[in-house]
């Protein structure tokens, strides 16, 4: 007698499965079992109709089933600044543009729709969660709260006053409220986004260690970006940030720490040795001429790492696709090293190590069972896909974004075969069209 | 009386037109008219309809209307071992893969086979010109000729026997003959692809001189693509590679020098004064770990560049957008300078840079009066480009291959709001099947 079906609410059959974890894993002809927002089983395609009853099946022969992409550092409401000015040098681009536009527009609206707007973008390039870092998380949570999208939203803290918060004291009581409205949110949780070294006093570090401690969330911080930062530090601390940092109790695993481009071999073994994540931004790095992160070399240590793209008004996109392909060149060039960061371990950071680097580990990044369905499909019948001699290599150095065909974030589709749902492509643009007019007219003056 | 209106062929009206000549210049609404194959004026789009009676009008309100890319290195028949062999030294990589399969397969069979599947994709994203280089130039040739696709096709010169020619007389004949065929075509030229000085003998190389100072065709080379390829010829000749050319008499205004990694100051002088163009292939370089090419440096010293993308067994795609891209950070990072290589400059090396390298400079390039109708139109209408600030920026820092709507070579349309013309693209597919089993059976061996 046949045994009974399992009844399940999707099968997502795919002509390859890639898992991420076992690593470098790639599975012909497999479908993965959704049962809510939880993976329930991965089997070979033709077991899955044997064992389970589907609410829904999705076939999609030609595609890759793999996790949702982790952009482990972004800016989202700044979706809105995309290129409003480029092949700046960083005081000139802050102090004549970015600062004086955000002087003029920041508050709840421009955030909201800088957020939905790249959570449209994000959806349809196949990233699935975002660490976002900006002012008011208040309006950040709440958007990505509306479309169900999985974000650490940080909640930030600067020694200086903006339209988010006047004094130390309001950025921090501010921070404590948006972290308590969303402590039992699904999909939206909260870090501690302290701008970086040289704009939060030791004050504010210390009162971030010890919430950070008793609220048991991340710290995500820009962390020895250029080699300025590190003089200036120097100078006025008596040494580099990342030994401030560690003086000040903050450098450990909850520390999410962006771009890095200048490390010392000491400080390469300390952030092993810490457990601290790194998030590597590539191509902000390349545009802003910040330096070069020693990818491999953190990689070798046994350091965590992560893949972002930075914001628009500086990167300027959210395409996570592109962002892991230069990750995984750069890296090459600066080892000089054929060899490193290969297209299992690119792929492997723009997933599971951004999932780890946010805290999530347990949740996203892989396809294993009892995590949650953060899942795309990218189709691998187009064109500039073919031959496909080995599916990894493919994703990493051939796709673009726009071979994405299919996004599911905590079980629930974001995008089938091509087309975003439950978000209006229309007003989305329209918006933009509003905000530009905007922005442009503030940067005329 | 009003004027009576002039006939034409093609009017394309777009939102926006970027003629890369005069340099950095964006016109709104504005429209090209073409006549043949020529472009006979560029004018507001209110004034086409009042000036010109076409056969044609094609209006893309949302789109940029800018000149086709030139892809100015490739080894388009390497199409077909796309991703064949990733993350390897460049030994392991050719001699554990790719001599052995090209050993099994080289042939005109493949290579026409390897050129097809590459101006699919080439037409698909943007590309309207390639320099090409490898064996078997007739049967490149002959499948440029076809599909009406513009490109300078390689006359192979290499001092060890291969399928397309067993002994040095062998090749220069063959070279010979393939140029003599296709002297009178409007699409498809020749030029001479020496290897690269290490594989290329003293007496090659002057004969190479002669004929192409002869033929009055270029000179397609390899050269310094890494610190090893200048060491050896320092043990070997006591000179490096560009002192050796130069003494040959081939570092001239027909050169043109690819990847180009390891320069000296007085070097990268020299190619100034001689007027040779440099071919930067900024993901190869990173790919192969071969080293990071001076190219702001060039820039600044007045040296032409042209980009290319390389091979598809190497890189692993013929996208020249995400091309011009890494071009436009990496030398920002190389420089150690945000302003460096600016959008606009980056669009420049990737059409009118690359039209120079390939001397097709009078012909191709950018949209004036009198040139070719190689014309290509980006769609700025989709999510991933909103707001747009800056034209050029957008298209050098954001835009997608798969943005690209339609493409003209020589004024007869390629490519129409995304559906490729004259390519038949299931059977192109049915090919890239066949040899996917074909190289997998040996790759097994």
């Amino acid at each position: 007698m046949a045994e009974p079906l399992v009844t399940c609410d999707l099968i997502i059959e795919a002509g390859w499965v890639v898992p991420v974890q076992p690593h470098g894993v790639v599975l012909e002809n497999h479908a993965v079992v959704v049962s809510g927002d939880v993976i329930i089983d991965l089997l070979p395609a033709s077991e899955s109709a044997k064992k389970y009853s589907a609410r829904k099946t999705v076939s999609r022969p030609e595609a890759v089933l793999l996790p949702g992409l982790v952009n482990a550092h972004t800016h989202n409401p700044m979706t809105l600044m995309r290129g409003v000015a480029d092949d700046l040098p960083l005081m000139p681009w802050l102090q004549e543009h970015i600062w004086p536009i955000e002087g003029a527009i920041m508050g709840p609206e421009y955030v909201s729709d800088g957020v939905e707007l790249a959570i449209a973008e994000m959806i349809r390039g196949g990233t699935t969660a975002t660490n976002d870092n900006y002012f008011f998380p208040d309006a950040q949570a709440a958007t990505y709260n509306k479309y169900g999208f999985r974000a650490l939203v940080g909640l930030p803290i600067i020694d200086f006053p903006s339209a988010w918060a006047k004094s130390h004291a309001e950025y921090f009581d501010k921070a404590c409220e948006v972290h308590d409205n969303y402590r039992r949110d699904a999909l939206v949780r909260t870090a501690f986004a302290p701008h970086a070294p040289y704009t939060v006093c030791n004050e504010n570090f210390d009162r971030i260690r010890v919430l950070s401690d008793q609220l048991d969330i991340p710290v995500h911080c820009h962390v020895h970006e250029t080699a300025h930062e590190v003089e200036e530090s120097i100078k006025l601390h008596g040494m580099r940030p990342i030994a401030r940092l560690d003086q000040l109790g903050l450098w450990n695993d909850r520390m999410i720490a962006v771009h890095m481009t200048q490390l010392t071999d000491a400080e390469i073994a300390l952030c092993a040795d810490r457990g601290v994540s790194v998030v590597h931004c590539p191509q902000s790095n390349m545009k802003l001429a910040s330096g070069f992160a020693p990818v491999e070399k953190l990689r070798r240590a046994g350091v965590n790492l992560a893949v972002g793209t930075d914001g628009c008004a500086s990167n300027n996109d959210l395409d996570m696709f592109d962002e892991m392909r230069s990750a995984a060149l750069l890296a090459k060039a600066v080892a000089s090293d054929a060899t490193a960061l290969n297209a299992a371990s690119a792929l492997h950071i723009a997933t599971l190590g951004g999932a780890k680097a946010i805290g999530m580990a347990d949740l996203i990044g892989s396809i294993e069972i009892g995590k949650q369905a953060d899942l795309i499909c990218v189709d691998m019948g187009s064109i500039e896909t073919q031959p496909m001699y080995n599916v990894i290599s493919q994703l990493v150095y051939s796709c673009g974004r726009q071979q994405v065909s299919d996004v599911w974030i905590a079980g629930v589709a974001k995008l089938e075969q091509g087309q975003l749902l439950s978000m209006d492509s229309i007003a989305l643009k329209q918006k933009a069209k509003h905000w530009h007019q905007r922005i442009s007219s503030i940067q005329k003056v």
